[in-house]
Order: structure tokens, then C-alpha cells, then sequence
């Protein structure tokens, strides 16, 4: 059937998704009334259609500018992320107040993806214009994220501001029997008085 | 932003997906070109307006009868299943020149689901009609399943028809030390002589 055999490839596009649970998804949605798989299909054009990326920080948003950016009187403080799930993630821990700066993506030479091809430009301006007092580089602890920060506190620091990076160590109700070697040596080395 | 929120609830009703899944799912969407989104969402609607169930086995088809019972020269046999995915399974195998019928749920009294609630009736004009010699009832091996081959083969025995069921044992490449008690015991009693 060309049609299924349509779906289950689009469905197997999704981020982990194998053949396997592809079928299982197609063969869900063909179980289900005609009606919902249209709303089902009509919610994915609609987000998809209404959704773009914020004017200043490139987070997702329905607006021009997002509901983070948006906001008064918010700390001079800007945390740099790779992805928009990752301001979902920290949004969550509700202590910081300052805004946000999507990369879209991080210095990957081995995807040929180079600075221009993420979103540090306009972070320039922004450090600039809004007052900008520190940008915390939260990109993932691994090379890449790594690499990605160390360009981003050369490009910044000549400007005047501060520039951190979230810390390193175990991780809060982690054993040590099962953390890695490096994580282990990150922490003993940022060890701090008690 | 409503119509993220709303992308999110629509993708976390497949089956297995969380929120968490969802919104991955979701921000990969959001991530594609909307030609892309577009043909995704499309290839949902299309599948399920082409694809229903075959006029003689009820598994998915996207003719009136499908491509298994079109088939000329079948042995006599019907391979009863629960779901279509059954069918996907069972074909991988090669050996079984038949066709097959899909009841699209089992007998759960806990589920409020009686004979009349599966594609039962249609099961035993066929048999008729066809001129069966065997039925097959490959149900899942376990409460439900055997519940309903109970049944099915209760209801097919005074037609005539010779009714089995799929051995049960110990899987192919698995360890004894690991096999259940129910399943071992099943072996043991079903041992063949070598």
C-alpha cells in the first residue's frame, strides 16, 4: 500500500524514530476516527504555520517578539542556548530572570556547520543595545557546546562584559560509583570551600 | 504559545509518547521547511482517507479486497489475528500460503469487550464459504488472547473445522535462566521427542 508505506517514511523521520515504531504510530492513526486524525494533522500545519522565531532572542514564538523578551524589567543578564527546548528546560527552574539567546545549533565542523551558520551575530548587538551586563553560555557540556562557548567568550569579552559558563560537577543524587572519569575530574578541580 | 500547546497534546497521544517525546517531536517539526511540514501532515490524511479494512479479512487495505486475499491458490487455512500489525509480523516469516483474519481487539471483560464488540461473525461465514480445512488462532499468549481462541474455537468446532493454536515454548536464542515459569512449563509439557 503506497499510502501507508507514505506515512510510515514520514513518520520515521521524527528524531528516534525507527521503522518499528513508525508502523506503530501509522497503524494507531488509522485506528482512529477520520475526524481526529484530521485535527491531528491540522495541529501540525497550524503550529507550524503560526509559530516562528522570535525577532530578538530566536526562541519559538506566536508573537513577534516572545513572552521571555517581552517582559519589563528584566535582569541585564542574557543565557545563551543551542536549542528552544533548552529555555523550555531552564525556564523550569524559575530563579533566573534575565532573557534568552537561541543558537539554532553549535560549531560542528565535522556537519561543516561554522559560526555563520548559527545565530551569534545578532547576540553582538544585543549585548550592545540592551545594556547587557553578563551572557551566560549554557550550551551542552560536550566538545562541540564547549568549542561553540569558547568562541563566543572571545567574540564578547573585548566588548566589556562579563561572560560565564554554567558550572560543572556531579549531578544533584548522582552516585559517584557511576559518574564518568571526566565529569568526576570537572568537579574535583571546581571543588569549593564548605 | 496555543498552538504549540496544542501540537504537543495531539502528538502525545500516540501510543508511548509522553510530553516529553511529544515536544521533542514537536520542536523537530517546527525545525523543517513548511513544504516538508506541509507533505508530513499531509501524508497522515491521505493514508487514512485511502487506507480501511479489507471486505474479507478487515486488515488494512487500500483496494476493496486486500492484495493476501486476492491472492489465487491459497491453502485452506485462516490465520486469526488481534490487530493488523499481527499480519505485518506473521508474513515476515514466508512460510504460510493462507490468509488471515484480523478481530481488531480480543474478548477483556475488563475492557467491557464481548465477541460481539470483534470481527468474529464474519470469521465463521467464511470458513463456510471458503471452504476452510484449518483455523489458526494466533491470538497473543496471554489471558485475553487465550480467552478468545477459547471462544473462537468453540464456535468453529461444530462447523467441522480443524482449530489450532501457535505452539508455545521457549523462544528461539533465548536462555533458560531467563524464561518465566508459565512459559517453561508450557515447554515441558509441550516437549517433542527428538
Amino acid at each position: 500500500m503506497e499510502s501507508l508505506d507514505k506515512l510510515i517514511n514520514e513518520l520515521s523521520r521524527l528524531p528516534a524514530v525507527g521503522k518499528k515504531t513508525a508502523q506503530r504510530y501509522a497503524y494507531f492513526l488509522l485506528g482512529e476516527p477520520l475526524e481526529e486524525v484530521k485535527e491531528f494533522a491540522l495541529s501540525i500545519v497550524e503550529a507550524k504555520q503560526k509559530i516562528h522565531y522570535c525577532k530578538i532572542c530566536a526562541n519559538f514564538t506566536d508573537k513577534e517578539i516572545c513572552d521571555i523578551c517581552a517582559k519589563p524589567n528584566k535582569a541585564p543578564i542574557i543565557c545563551v542556548v543551542k536549542e528552544p527546548k533548552d529555555v523550555t528546560a531552564l525556564e523550569k527552574v524559575r530563579d533566573f530572570n534575565g532573557s534568552y539567546h537561541v543558537l539554532h545549533g553549535v560549531i560542528n565542523p565535522l556537519e561543516n556547520k561554522g559560526p555563520n551558520d548559527i545565530n551569534i551575530r545578532s547576540l553582538l548587538t544585543r549585548v550592545n543595545e540592551e545594556k547587557i551586563e553578563e551572557v551566560i553560555v549554557a550550551t551542552n557540556p560536550d566538545v562541540e557546546g564547549e568549542a561553540t562557548a569558547i568562541y563566543i567568550a572571545n567574540l564578547l569579552k573585548p566588548l566589556g562584559v562579563k561572560v560565564t559558563r554554567l558550572a560543572q560537577g556531579v549531578s544533584m543524587g548522582s552516585e559517584l560509583e557511576y559518574t564518568d572519569a571526566l565529569t568526576l575530574s570537572k568537579a574535583l578541580s571546581s571543588r569549593r570551600e564548605m
